[in-house]
């Protein structure tokens, strides 16, 4: 049957929770493009009732009069809507609201991260067993289509590697540290007050709103469940201007880097400023954006990128969902998501088996035989240097007494956490070396 | 009903049509790979039958006795065979094949754009009124899921603009001209060494193959049907090593560049050697990769890239399409393509209204005036001038008679092609310009 001939049809009733920033998106698309999402869905799509918690508060959209309710059981209740959008934050009351809509009958579309990753085992289950479906599109970088990509398109593929900047705001914030020479505070005040940051920053520069979204991935791609604490996790908030400057001199940019890869039938999983090489995509990505890289064992590497976050780019995510779960397809995929592999097929490998080149900045007392003996440190470790940056101290104080310390930057070949791990512990003991140094991976 | 349940039941049988390069690979995932794609399926899928041409041929892959035959009514009359995958490159036996699969009762992958082209409104039509499914996903930018990406997860966007590079031979021979310094006929000669470029590379470097891949996504994308005549067309067959040189002095470089972009109601539609700013994503997409940039009126700018061609790339599309196929994605997804907007909702834009900014070389006299008489032709032709490159002559002609010819870049600001074509007449009628001149569209 063509699609046109069902746009007669009972329209599908939405309820929408939460009408903020992206709730509002949802709902200007909604009623701004009737015909286009009739005609894509095969059904009309109508918003029946939005929630709010504050009635009082301006919107910036005008909905018909009934539409907006501060009683969540305006939709869990009504038997007419079919489907409910999701966009309550937190996991308390998010979890609670969730599965009352499922228990009420309702398709669900969230946003929730962070909810999916807490609970996500108890909320795909319940839905399972109700004969419902959570389609989750909007929960991992946004506009991108990203879900979709690793669930359905790359099907014929063992995804091996995924390589991602997630979370925008602190992509902002190192772009701009890089462009225009700002330390971390600077950047991330420009960043608040350009709206790229919130007032609390936390949960995206200290690298949890990427391990979520590392984590979500993780999960459809390998099977694998993986909690926030498996995840290997440093943010960008400690980030000092020199180590970016030092990283250019070599050839290199710094992203906070979410990386999920099959090694040795294992996962290694870890988000952290990581030195990127200049000529590659990721290194091109600027400001706000999200980017992905996945590599499959069929089709190769691939690479996706847009607007992470954002009103209109959540929405597009958000209504494409819709459109997913009026059309069918939803229910195709939800049953056929890695999300049920049990048990799982890979194990997480354990962090001191991470392999990686690292970049190693010590602040070092300028006397004589400090390199040396750093270096035999690393050598009877089995890490291999690639490369060193020691500059002349500055001018004023050459010649000035040995307790002046200098930067010390070094590139290692591969070698593991847990090797670098044991020769740190013996570099801690050099009284040349003025703790704490800095250690970064290196891309690729 | 979990999808292992579903494992035992009785396989979907498959058929290929043509076991070449991405035939076999499609073979060889299928054989590899069982339990991955029944899981993502929710069905076993079997390669019954592998058509050839030549059985004596062979094709670096072991199947099970009596799968290969060279008879096509081998899988067009074997009831049990639910899918054809029909890689049979060209129009004439395809269309037919293509057509009695259908009729046979097959839904039918293919990757052959050409044909799609140029018989897709019959071939869709004969699919849909007989109740079967096409899946193309393999037909344009291979391994890059950009079918699935503009037909369902952008399915919230009116589409606005596509710009891609969707020709990887073409990128391949651009990025050595660039690096190497070559001029084209060294960088085609090593491309077809090194297996980028077929013997007869014609309708990928004069820009047909990316046109018939444009005119698809356009299809998908804004509902209008284009033919092949209808895109404005240019190849990289005739691009000169000095342009590429020039554009790198200005700070760009040149990609074969496919564009369609909803301006007023129309759709600008066009294949050229374009000029794109080195820090933009096409310009940094290198060697045989295709990249896909799409603007949607929600979710803004978004980008995609991988490898465009290749066996297991393009292997990957075809089994994604066949998982779809079998879970039934593709149907749900063949009914509400844009292919059956009637009438179409937006038309084309006549070629002389298109809007561009123009890199124009000219090679004049190297005398007085000439400079003035191009800038004042331009000038009442309401085109203004952005930059100018003339460079002394080389030394050696310093002085010498005034016959001497050097090259005179200008790039324009945004003008129409039919301005520029107003002008040129005039320009053809000065003196001190030998033609013929280049001029090609400046990205952006």
């Amino acid at each position: 049957m063509p699609p046109s001939a069902s746009h007669a049809s009972k329209p599908i009733l939405i309820g929408i929770i939460g009408l903020g920033t992206v709730g509002t998106g949802v709902a200007r698309v909604l009623t701004e493009h009737p015909e286009r999402l009739a005609r894509r869905a095969g059904r009309r799509l109508e918003l029946r009732r939005a929630v709010v918690r504050d009635l009082g508060k301006p919107r910036g959209i005008e909905l018909p009069p009934g539409t907006v309710t501060d009683q969540v059981s305006a939709v869990i209740d009504d038997p007419e809507i079919d489907i409910a959008v999701h966009l309550v934050g937190g996991i308390h009351p998010a979890r609670e609201i969730l599965l009352d809509l499922l228990k009420g009958g309702k398709d669900v579309v969230t946003a929730n991260k962070a909810l999916l990753c807490e609970c996500g085992e108890e909320l795909f289950t319940t839905a399972r067993d109700l004969g419902r479906t959570i389609a989750f599109e909007a929960a991992v970088a946004g506009g991108i289509p990203i879900i979709a990509t690793v669930a359905q398109s790359l099907a014929a593929n063992q995804i091996t590697s995924i390589s991602a900047i997630l979370n925008g705001t602190s992509n902002y914030i190192l772009t701009q540290m890089a462009r225009e020479n700002w330390d971390y505070a600077q950047a991330l005040h420009q960043a608040q007050q350009l709206g790229f940051a919130e007032a609390d920053p936390t949960l995206d520069v200290d690298g949890s709103d990427a391990a979520q979204k590392l984590i979500l991935l993780t999960w459809l791609a390998f099977g694998v469940r993986a909690q926030l604490a498996d995840v290997h996790r440093q943010g960008i908030d400690r980030l000092d201007l020199s180590d970016l400057r030092f990283a250019g001199e070599l050839g290199y940019t710094i992203k906070l880097l979410a990386v999920a890869r099959l090694v040795n039938q294992q996962i290694e999983l870890h988000v952290q400023p990581t030195l990127v090489r200049r000529q590659t995509p990721l290194a091109q990505i600027h400001g706000p954006f999200n980017a992905i890289g996945l590599v499959g064992d069929v089709v190769g590497e691939t690479w996706y990128s847009g607007p992470g976050a954002g009103q209109m780019p959540t929405a597009s995510a958000v209504v494409a969902d819709l459109i997913d779960t009026v059309a069918g397809r939803t229910r195709i995929n939800f049953e056929r998501l890695e999300l049920w592999r049990s048990p799982a097929p890979f194990s997480l490998q354990p962090r001191e088996k991470i392999e990686s080149r690292f970049y190693l900045r010590f602040q070092v007392l300028d006397r004589p035989h400090v390199l040396a003996d750093i270096a035999d440190i690393l050598g009877r470790n089995q890490i291999s240097i690639a490369s060193v940056i020691q500059h002349e101290p500055p001018e004023s104080l050459t010649g000035s007494s040995s307790a002046n310390t200098v930067p010390l930057i070094i590139m290692t070949h591969r070698t593991t956490e847990g090797q670098l791990r044991e020769a740190e512990r013996e570099l801690a003991r050099l009284n040349a070396i003025t703790p704490p140094h800095v250690r970064m991976p290196v891309a690729g």
